[in-house]
């Protein structure tokens, strides 16, 4: 995909329940598809474990190679929650109660119920710029372009709306996805032929196994409205020419 | 977790439909669940885009730090496969029919069938070991410590029965669930003082709201399960202390 202003991010899952298979990653496809529509392009995620010299190279090495750095995970109140310490070390700013968040964190539980462990949410790099939390109270933070979001997925939703007008993105990224019943080696010689005069549309082809249907997906991505329907309509026509069955196009 | 013979993988999650957010990624949780019962655990997860050099650059740098390397996707029929031959300039191995592959496909297909898409599945590096495919004929193969499987989940899922005798794990990793009625924040403080004394456990704290329920999910990961069962019922104190419903433990 040739976009010249191509904002590039990445995402750092924090978390040792995804390493262990014992949960699935939701939170990656959520950010993506969101930062999709405000022109930002997702080109690495890792997922590491609770280890706070892993998490301090991994941020440190990730923000100067991406235009954004997006962490989930790790800022709850129990002792396996060691983002928010990992980061002020990784920028060398002091750890500790964050004014504002201690004080939305006050206000937003019955008097006598703000014990230690909800506190604690309030502790991250004293300068932080905070992600407002409209479902749980317990605010997010980012420091220059490293943003940290919790790990629970109807959570971090609801905080994505609020980094809109803080983040400056490019084109939105459209796509459209052609489903075919057919085999990935019926149209490889074809769709190779596409792409190699499509050069500024992404084509990928992923077979599929579902409802007891099998077919194929093939998704067209670009900024380019216009070259994306180049693409399907040279895409329609080898697939007419072949007797393809379309299921669907969207 | 203070395992002496510890053994560790990373998985290398090829696909840009994953980092654009159209597919969620289910193999992760597939290999890392079925490694933990062979004595593997998985440390680091990174999912790539279907570009060369970053393919060749992931799987040198990780093929060093870890005892196994797992990559999935991009082995297909389709100009947007790359891995294998990615794989074979990572290795420096000539890329080209494997004739062991070209074989098992050459019967699995009707004669006629066998077209230039499905020849592509057998081409690899040219002395890589096969992982067979029992649900849909392509193999994959590794080479080294690197193993290369398909992205489609119950393909994968199918071939890693033939890896159990490939592998050298340690002991098995064992874990207990206990999901409580409760908030992290009510039991932070005895949570962080059963982890200090209970070195040898992993304990992760993950709070879940599901089916309108609410509540905190405890997992002890070790070993050793006599010290998962005594960090079980040290926990089981408190929560009783503390008059907290367990609503089940596994």
């Amino acid at each position: 995909m040739k976009n010249k202003k191509e904002i590039i991010a990445s995402i750092i899952i924090i978390g040792n329940e995804v390493l262990s298979g014992r949960t699935k990653d939701l939170n990656t496809s959520t950010i993506s598809t969101w930062l999709n529509t405000i022109g930002i392009i997702v080109h690495e995620v890792r997922v590491i474990p609770d280890i706070e010299k892993i998490i301090i190279d991994t941020v440190n090495e990730l923000k100067k190679k991406y235009d954004y750095v997006f962490t989930t995970g790790g800022i709850g109140p129990t002792h396996d929650d060691i983002t928010a310490e990992s980061i002020s070390k990784a920028f060398n700013i002091e750890y500790g109660f964050h004014e504002e968040a201690f004080s939305i964190l006050e206000k937003y539980y019955e008097p006598g119920e703000f014990n230690e462990g909800r506190q604690k949410m309030s502790k991250m790099p004293k300068t932080a710029n905070l992600i407002l939390n409209p479902s749980s109270g317990a605010p997010g933070f980012y420091v220059e372009n490293v943003f940290c979001l919790p790990g629970v997925p109807s959570i971090l939703k609801s905080m994505l709306g609020g980094l809109n007008n803080v983040l400056v993105g490019g084109d939105p990224i459209i796509s459209k996805t052609i489903n075919l019943k057919t085999y990935e080696s019926e149209i490889a010689k074809s769709l190779t032929s596409v792409q190699e005069n499509n050069k500024e549309v992404e084509i990928g082809s992923y077979p599929f196994f579902r409802q007891g249907k099998l077919g194929v997906s093939i998704v067209l991505r670009s900024v380019n409205k216009r070259e994306i329907e180049k693409c399907n309509f040279q895409i329609l026509e080898f697939v007419k020419e072949k007797n393809i069955e379309v299921i669907e196009i969207n």
